[in-house]
């Protein structure tokens, strides 16, 4: 009986391998990566019918990258999947992306960040501890303003969810330009100019893609109210490094949260900006976490294997990588 | 023609005037206690129907708190009056509170803490600007966990509102142990040792009474949660000073978010703790100032002379301060 093989590129704590066996384990062989020798690792990966990874390139050795010809799926367990070496990878394999398992949590965040920004938490708390008791310095009530949310997938639908329930418009941005969601405003990267201008927030949860790099520059950048507060949650590479810090110095009143960098150690082995971003007193600074909650690994790797489930047992696998999103 | 006089004690800008013109200007003469000479003061304060004051106690000079015998009503603009110096007022004008016009701001206020504190916002700000970038520490999601919301007027309300939005369990305790509110669990204090220790994150909203004064001490800071959050933005008087800071030092997980205050300016002339919180790494602090959003000193101000034109109507003025919260 030939069952279909399914490899596992990360090494599974015994819940995640939990997981994976009660989504997989009537429908093909699973075999973790990290429990075979070098010789059992090229020949599963060769043989393999589905890959199921976190951090492609960090899990598969520079040579092994070339191995799975034969797999049907290689599932990642991200949404953003921009760091995947689709360049080294067999070029006929298809790559799914996992989008849900963390967009509660990144709204969360988001909301979390823009806040902190609204209330001064950061500012009041410095100055407190500085022995200053600013009472009446006025902060900010984010009802009744405009958010405008740039990439409108799980992330997006979410962060908007919340913010709704804060009586805040939403203005979205998406490359359809259209959604089912109940909202004040949705357009395509066409309708920028507006939606930024209007906005009070602006919530970044774009993909990023060939497209999307780059998207924000000097002149997006003028288009946004001068004390606007800008989240991002995405990718760094989404705006102009260089432009976004002249920003940040030519506009105190200006707050920018940043959870998502340029230079991130998963993706680049190290973090490094380069601009002197973290002595900008108008930057609250997360490092990439807003995905770090309890249980969210474990629904991740609970969709990504539903995902492959759906190819194994005959039908289409969701969330297919395009070409645009191929960016290495 | 003699129409009612109602005093106003702070100075007032165009804004409020203009407020409080539109409101009680077809009603009564508005008298600004800051226009007058000291003897048209005691005059005035004498003659009044009713005053209207932000910090009666700031507002008047000593010898003028005696003055106003003929006041029907004394209308205080926010919703806590512990301030107002009861004892030394005319023993039998009656004085009422102002509820609801910051209810949204301090509601905000408090979900931005309690986030701010989830997320580890602080704490990770912190470490990237000390060069550690941890993007697998885990924040936690509010959403599944308990929120107990001490004290159930209009700013607890509002609170809980933003909170199931999140999909927090809401369990609150008022005096009545009864609301109309969509609600997990409500109680009174009886049931203070359930509530706290299924909470993961506590919010006081309580107004300071000769009951609520001193509610939290050590015995009830010991059943919370080790890792809880509460957030205070009613009086620092509720939590036992000593006992709370003895409680942030032994448990190193548990945050405190703290906007109201022990000593502050508004009440007390100064700002000093008599404990270092500011030292702590665990708390979260910030100056009272949930309420300082552009608007709600006008809001406060409309709804306040909406009450004095009830009772200068024919109708009952509402809000009515108790025995019980007349704690100077």
């Amino acid at each position: 009986m030939n069952r279909p093989k399914v490899v596992i590129t990360f090494e599974g704590n015994d819940a995640l391998r939990i997981a994976v066996k009660s989504v997989l384990g009537d429908y093909c062989d699973i075999v973790y990566l990290s429990d075979l020798s070098a010789g059992e690792r090229a020949a599963a990966l060769e043989s393999a019918n589905a890959l199921v990874s976190y951090n492609i390139a960090g899990d598969l050795r520079p040579d092994e990258l070339k191995r799975p010809v034969n797999a049907k799926l290689i599932q990642l367990l991200s949404a953003g999947v921009d760091h995947a070496p689709f360049g080294k990878l067999p070029h006929n394999v298809p790559v799914a992306y996992n989008p849900g398992a963390f967009a509660d949590a990144m709204a969360e965040h988001a909301v979390a960040m823009t806040l902190a920004a609204a209330k001064r938490l950061f500012v009041e708390d410095r100055n407190m501890r500085n022995g200053e008791f600013n009472q009446f310095v006025q902060n900010r009530l984010i009802r009744g303003g405009v958010c405008a949310i740039l990439g409108f997938g799980c992330a997006g639908r979410s962060t908007a969810r919340l913010l709704r329930c804060f009586g805040m418009k939403i203005y979205a941005i998406n490359s359809s330009g259209k959604t089912d969601e109940p909202i004040d405003f949705i357009g395509r990267t066409d309708d920028l100019e507006k939606v930024l201008g209007d906005a009070d927030v602006i919530i970044i949860t774009l993909a990023l893609t060939r497209t999307t790099e780059g998207l924000l520059g000097r002149r997006e950048l003028s288009w946004m109210k001068k004390d606007a507060i800008l989240v991002n949650i995405s990718r760094g590479e989404i705006i102009d490094e260089g432009a976004f810090y002249d920003h940040l110095k030519a506009n105190p009143d200006f707050t920018a949260c940043i959870e998502s960098w340029w230079i991130e150690p998963v993706r680049h082995g190290e973090f490094r900006t380069n601009y002197p971003f973290l002595d900008l007193p108008n930057v609250i600074a997360a490092p990439h976490n807003s995905a770090s909650v309890p249980g969210s690994v474990i629904e991740a790797v609970r969709r990504g294997a539903e995902n492959v489930r759906r190819m194994l047992t005959g039908g289409e696998a969701r969330f297919m990588v395009t070409e645009d999103q191929r960016i290495r």
